[in-house]
């Protein structure tokens, strides 16, 4: 499924008249190639030419890593002694380049790449490809939603095991534990992101951090986690309480809840992606909370866990059939304890699909 | 103690004539400020001016973690659908500007954030500020060395839990996830990488990863890990046999010791840490795997678990009192399987010490 994404953008490439396009952020080149790595600070590139093979230049000691995932084409490698610029230059150095741009990922792209790459096209101008780019990641192919449903299911599952893990006195991080634990026998040796279990009134911070906080009586307990599986990422939140909960929680749970189901009530092929965010925050702004829902509705979701599309109440463009994303309203009172509600969303030819499916109805654990 | 280091920070802009720095890495925004996130793909950022208060620009939902942190001085905060760079320069213009020079983080900073700071900087040149922010964090306090002894203790652990673990049968991924439930426990909620157990064929590469492979007779197990402890990170390997071993893996094992114990030799102030290296390499050069080692001996440790000093062969910098870093020399034989030992040193004022203490002598589970 790469090889007719990577035809779609050197495709974008000629119609531009780009005379290159160099590619480094890993999910890019995930997305692109097939191959998922963390180099740290090793370059990991992949270099496009319109009418050329597009070649991947990687550390020597990844290059078996890369015929794993299936890449065909050629791979320059270098060692911890060299100078990857110079193997790219002598590489280069062999084609000549139609077209005064050169394709990079301004928002990823580290200056001092920028700088070399500046270098070695020639002073080209520097133009951002992840228009091009995110065209093609944020529409979703059925290969990909059936991988995003997987990983999904896996933050269901995830959750579940953090609700079942809930007792009186059981630390925040000890569940934490246990939800990663389970998690990795079922194959997932990466999380989408930092998993946050956090209770009490360490659940009112937007982003708050799990620790030794022992679950106590009357306590939210909020979860929000996600995996990578087969490089693509999952996000769920839910909150549930331990014992009985104040009415004042109560009726921010039904807030957020309710601000939730609003906003994907309006979701299907058409809806500007703002109304979403405004549909959930004239709901929770009604009910008193405006000022206690500090951030946007929900963001975009592949093998980037935050990717295009920005659900936030000024984005104007439409729900396409085959985005995913998040819709993740919540209320945080100081002190007092956070409600967060949220699900992964596929839109469909005719509305919508959720990928999770773990209940929303307000759990009381006892 | 971030505040001394902000001030030497600051001292050094003073010296060089520099504008003003724009620091957005998370590594170093944490060691001038002693607040760590993972903002994603929202800016945090530390501005520091040569003779006015430094200030932070983090999201609004934020805030209150950065004041967790012990931050006393400005922050300026932004929402979802606010433009961080609008607020930014309505701060900046209350300022004169002396000096041609903005210090930022080539290494890190997108070209995109790039293109914004030359705009609201007046186009003052960029300039790398990563030598002077290097030079401060290479050389370890006594109470970054206090965190790093025991990160490096709770990744001797880490292998501990690991061997135990190992039984016939029992998958890599198993092995895994156990020790990582262990260590969360103990209050890790992140690992400094991703946890590598491998054995048998797949441990023969260099960047291998575990999957649900099991264990089995006549097969190495090479564990690496580390993990974050209040914002510092440890990394250790450590191969161990499962039931008896080939003459020739035993002979790989012998020599990878022999080569790391000769490099950790050298180790003291003065020596040039390219001759760390070249030792290591000889020695498995002599036994005739040279062609089998195919990366650098070893990188430096610290709030980043890859930053400098780098231990490669042609670098002619001098060991000093106060240096973190890994040595860690493997050979990997392509289809049989691979050793690595890996130790986390620091250089004292007459040697060294080892802060990474698991046995090295070969380990035969029977």
């Amino acid at each position: 499924m790469t090889s007719a994404r990577l035809t779609r953008f050197q495709q974008s490439l000629k119609e531009q008249h780009i005379a290159a396009a160099f590619i480094q952020g890993k999910e890019n080149v995930f997305y692109l190639t097939g191959f998922r790595t963390d180099p740290h600070e090793r370059i990991v590139a992949l270099i496009v030419l319109p009418d050329e093979e597009p070649f991947l230049i990687v550390p020597g000691m990844e290059k078996s890593l890369v015929q794993k995932a299936g890449w065909t084409h050629t791979i320059l490698t270098y060692s911890d002694t060299d100078n990857p610029w110079t193997v790219l230059q002598d590489t280069l150095s062999r084609y000549t380049f139609q077209g005064d741009s050169l394709w990079v990922e301004k928002r990823l792209l580290p200056l001092e790449r920028a700088e070399h790459l500046q270098y070695l096209f020639g002073q080209k101008t520097l133009v951002d490809a992840e228009p091009a780019l995110m065209k093609l990641r944020t529409i979703k192919s059925e290969e990909e939603i059936t991988v995003l449903r997987k990983a999904a299911q896996l933050a269901d599952l995830g959750v579940q095991i953090g609700v079942e893990a809930i007792a009186e006195g059981r630390k925040e991080i000890d569940i934490l534990a246990k939800i990663e634990y389970e998690l990795t026998l079922k194959g997932i040796t990466e999380m989408a992101f930092q998993t946050t279990v956090i209770s009490g009134a360490n659940s009112a911070d937007p982003h708050g951090k799990p620790g030794n906080k022992a679950i106590e009586h009357g306590d939210l307990v909020l979860f929000d986690l996600g995996v990578v599986l087969d490089g693509y990422c999952s996000d769920i939140t839910r909150t549930v309480a331990y014992g009985d909960l104040s009415d004042s929680l109560r009726k921010v749970y039904d807030t957020v809840l309710e601000a939730q189901l609003g906003a994907i009530s309006l979701c299907k092929p058409g809806t500007e992606l703002g109304a979403l965010d405004r549909k959930a925050r004239s709901i929770i702004t009604e009910a008193g909370y405006g000022e206690w829902f500090p951030h946007r509705l929900g963001h975009g979701l592949g093998t980037d866990v935050h990717e295009l599309p920005s659900i936030n109440e000024t984005n104007q463009d439409k729900l396409q059939a085959g985005m995913t994303f998040t819709i993740e309203p919540g209320i945080y009172l100081p002190n007092k304890g956070g409600v967060r509600i949220e699900d992964d969303i596929l839109i469909t030819e005719d509305g919508h699909e959720l990928l999770t499916s773990y209940p929303k109805e307000l759990q009381i654990i006892k």
